[in-house]
């Protein structure tokens, strides 16, 4: 797909989300340019079924630099146009999708700043797809008609914290957050405070669609609790509203076919 | 993948989204049922590109009754049974994302109840693609923490509107209505007088994804007067909020090739 000629043409870069882990979930269109491109940048979050698949000798991890810290968004913006400027024809794969809490937005501005062309693959959303494959809509006629993503990276008991949880309490729909694991107490507290009511269900989807999928339910009282007795680890989505309870109904004959400790999912 | 005695054991359906319209957008998993089911129930939502290539002996429109009225989603669920009770594999295909305003959840619901098992296979959300592809992140970090999905298929000033408006405002976060194109001059009067400023960014993408996708951009204010110039019709997602104003700096370097009428896209 490009030349190698430091004078060619910039390379064009294509920021493709790889949907929630499940190859299967992967677009045909990224599928594709997965295998004819000639660099993939990624970090840890698409999931070791889509990342080892990848080959060795056309892959760069960005996900840490040496030494474990995480890798200045900087760094990334500026080695996917270095490679750009090779000719190089870059895929810069996110876990879920890129414009999703994913930096995408950040990376298409950067290089439109730096002229390099680049294309957008939207991907299957975690935050849905999780959700979906434990039997739970994020949306339902009777039971909600609106649902919000949020991440759970921030504090919510600071002052200054950009998400609105009295809000989202308030819209009445469906919640999904994002990384939301270690700071489940704090933010179903503030929903409760925001008052909402005790006996919202809520879910948690570990590692969706993932080998080795977790689910645990509860409710907004409970949820703390159930997470710590299943022991839920990071990656996670958290589902809260009334559209977490009607997993219960059909979970039966579900056949989606991840993980083994939640009986057959 | 089945055979077709009345007494078999019943078929799996499987609840596939088509994605936004692009069939490369479609997932390596629904490609692969569409190929290989027995029957495909669908309507016209996934588009096009997509419907066109089904196989026309091996698909069912249940999109319209005789007479041009809408199937009611009754029916829809009894055949669903009925296939699955002869041993069929069927796919039902919704455009977008079957559990995100598809009524798969209710689909789910009634085939769990009817012992018939299914599968639920998650893809692309028209909400995050259709802006996704026209430049325009969901989320952005300095621009919106949280995003929001609704339908504009309700009246706004309906006392008893599901969708509280009010509250969507306040939470600061973008807003996606996905079949938002006839009530719009309904629902930018409600988030005004909920308090969003009048020059808030408002984007409308008409068929994302599918051939001659078209772009109108404007604000709260000016956004109805942009959809009429532009002609902008049905089925459309609009996106509210400072994260529609980025466009802007990064549409010159945008390589997706949908449309014509939006110069490049």
């Amino acid at each position: 797909m490009s030349g190698n000629a430091i004078d060619a043409e910039p390379g064009t870069v294509y920021l493709v989300g790889s949907g929630p882990g499940d190859p299967d979930l992967l677009t045909v269109k990224a599928k594709r340019l997965l295998e004819e491109c000639d660099v993939v940048l990624h970090d840890k979050l698409p999931g070791p079924e889509i990342i080892d698949r990848l080959p060795e000798d056309r892959r760069e991890d960005v996900g840490k630099r040496a030494g474990g810290e995480r890798t200045p968004q900087s760094e990334i913006n500026e080695r996917l146009v270095e490679l750009a400027r090779k000719g190089k024809s870059v895929v810069r794969l996110k876990g879920g999708d890129s414009f999703v809490f994913g930096r995408g937005g950040e990376e298409a501005e950067y290089l439109a700043a730096h002229g390099v062309p680049f294309e957008v693959v939207p991907a299957v959303t975690s935050a849905i797809a999780a959700p979906a494959v434990a039997g739970i809509p994020v949306t339902h006629r009777d039971h909600a008609s609106s649902v919000s993503f949020v991440t759970g990276h921030e504090d919510p008991t600071k002052e200054e914290s950009a998400v609105d949880w009295d809000a989202l309490a308030a819209t009445g729909g469906t919640i999904v957050v994002l990384m939301g694991v270690g700071r489940l107490p704090d933010y179903t507290k503030a929903l409760l405070e925001a008052g909402m009511a005790p006996e919202t269900p809520v879910a948690l989807v570990e590692r969706g669609t993932w080998p080795g999928q977790q689910v645990a339910t509860g409710t907004l009282e409970t949820i703390v609790e159930a997470r710590d007795e299943a022991g839920i680890e990071p990656p996670a989505v958290t589902v809260i509203g009334d559209v977490a309870g009607t997993r219960e109904s059909v979970v039966e004959f579900l056949q989606n076919d991840y993980g083994a400790a939640d009986g057959g999912e």
